[in-house]
């Protein structure tokens, strides 16, 4: 059983199904970072722990066309860990907010065996909302940066856990690299968006899917970048006439695109095995 | 080390301190449900589990004078958990958001080894927002309904924890009653208000501290009534000349006021130990 999805179909409602909830000219997301299932303590350090956690819930917000305004913190922390610890971890979680212009204004912290970090951000909208409903026939599908390094380190990570921190610190894995300027610009020009989280393979069908369309890939994507989940690329559609446009503010914002299907009519079927739990 | 605090004290900012931070109409508020700090598996059925965890956030929410609108809704559970029990403790969720006209419009569900439930609450406020630092020097203090049950329950349970399901099922501890009508219909008259979740003797310091004033206790309060936590009924402070009319509102909602002590000039001091971890 997914228990995730379990969980979505039980709570079935129209807010449902995008990175965000869209209420008039505000949208909510929430996620959750947990010690054990999203990071272990050996591979990064607090203050990449506590800023990988914001990033990651900024990236929902901004993959619909928002600005993070305001997040709601929920903190769980070992009875073992010292005041210096925590204030390594909080550094990470005020730095992220500091670059994206976002608010601490409540929250929790409660007794934990591990480390974990409930992120609930409010965030207004720039103009429309990127819905992934939203992809049209015909549409071409692209995303931001480059996909594989992610699931690179994580790979080596697995393999030899212990020399995490000699891994290179440039990867994604640590640091999250949004796209928020390219977004915000090229907003009006595309016609749906999401991050990838979970890896193309599984996020393409997600778009898609939503949007009762299917896909057809221009190039057979490789190995890494099909499955290279953490990314926190942009994954977004337009209409071929704004190729120019988008080209032309991609390269304003030093943001790589690149073009890699087509919105087809179709069911789209999604194959690839979850990692349920 | 008190970690809550010291995590709020490194997150200083003008929207903290109250049960809710209050950004122009809206409340937000956030709480931690956890097996094992909050609840214990064998204590409650997972419905209550659910209903609890909900009803506790929209006290918080309520308390602020704001009616509960949208949640987000962040859930850890056991690999092992059935889809008839998730199904049970949905139920429960949903049941309290019915109550109080509130949608659930996003989330996250992720593995864990104990149930947690992190909820998020955007309310939106009915008229001005009853804050914390609002206590008057001569206001009455007073809180509704009655004092003590939730300690009594969790003593017992503490020792015949596998008795939990025989004990009253009418104890707050289990299903709390939350002041809403009365609330509403009241909170022009009110100066103050917060819900009670630590016990008196912890809440009723934290209202007076907030707004740099110190209480006089009109009679000494009994042993329970100071100390059970997890009541979620409402404390608050209102001027003498308002006690008529609130007095009248309490009748007309049913519900009973005590009045307990007296706001007045001078620094409180709380010298109750809390219980940190």
């Amino acid at each position: 059983m997914d228990k995730e999805q379990f969980v979505i179909n039980d709570f079935k409602n129209p807010f449902l199904g995008d990175d965000a909830a869209v209420v008039k000219d505000q949208v909510f997301s929430k996620d959750l970072f947990f010690e054990g299932t999203h990071f272990k303590r050996e591979w990064m350090s607090l203050d990449e722990i506590g800023y990988k956690a914001m990033v990651v819930n900024f990236s929902d917000t901004i993959a619909m066309n928002a600005k993070p305004k305001f997040v709601l913190l929920g903190l769980g922390l070992p009875s073992s860990i010292k005041s210096s610890e925590i204030l390594e971890l909080n550094g990470g979680i005020k730095r992220a907010c500091d670059e994206f212009g976002a608010k601490i204004i409540g929250g929790d912290t409660i007794k934990s065996d591990k480390i974990f970090i409930s992120v609930s951000v409010i965030g207004e909208l720039c103009s429309k909302p990127l819905l992934r409903s939203a992809v049209k026939n015909g549409d071409l599908i692209a995303y931001t940066g480059k996909l594989g390094s992610s699931l690179k380190t994580l790979n080596a990570l697995l393999r030899t856990p212990k020399n995490g921190f000699r891994a290179g610190r440039k990867s994604r894995f640590f640091t999250p690299i949004l796209r928020d300027k390219f977004l915000y610009k090229s907003a009006k020009f595309l016609n749906s968006a999401m991050d990838i989280s979970d890896g193309l393979e599984q996020d393409l069908p997600k778009l898609c899917k939503s949007a009762k369309i299917s896909y057809k890939f221009l190039k057979k994507p490789l190995k890494y970048e099909l499955r290279s989940g953490e990314e926190y690329e942009v994954l977004f559609s337009f209409a071929p006439k704004n190729l120019a446009v988008i080209r032309k503010m991609a390269a304003k914002c030093r943001t790589k695109v690149k073009i890699i299907a087509k919105a087809v009519k179709g069911r789209c079927r999604n194959n690839v095995r979850k990692h349920h739990f």
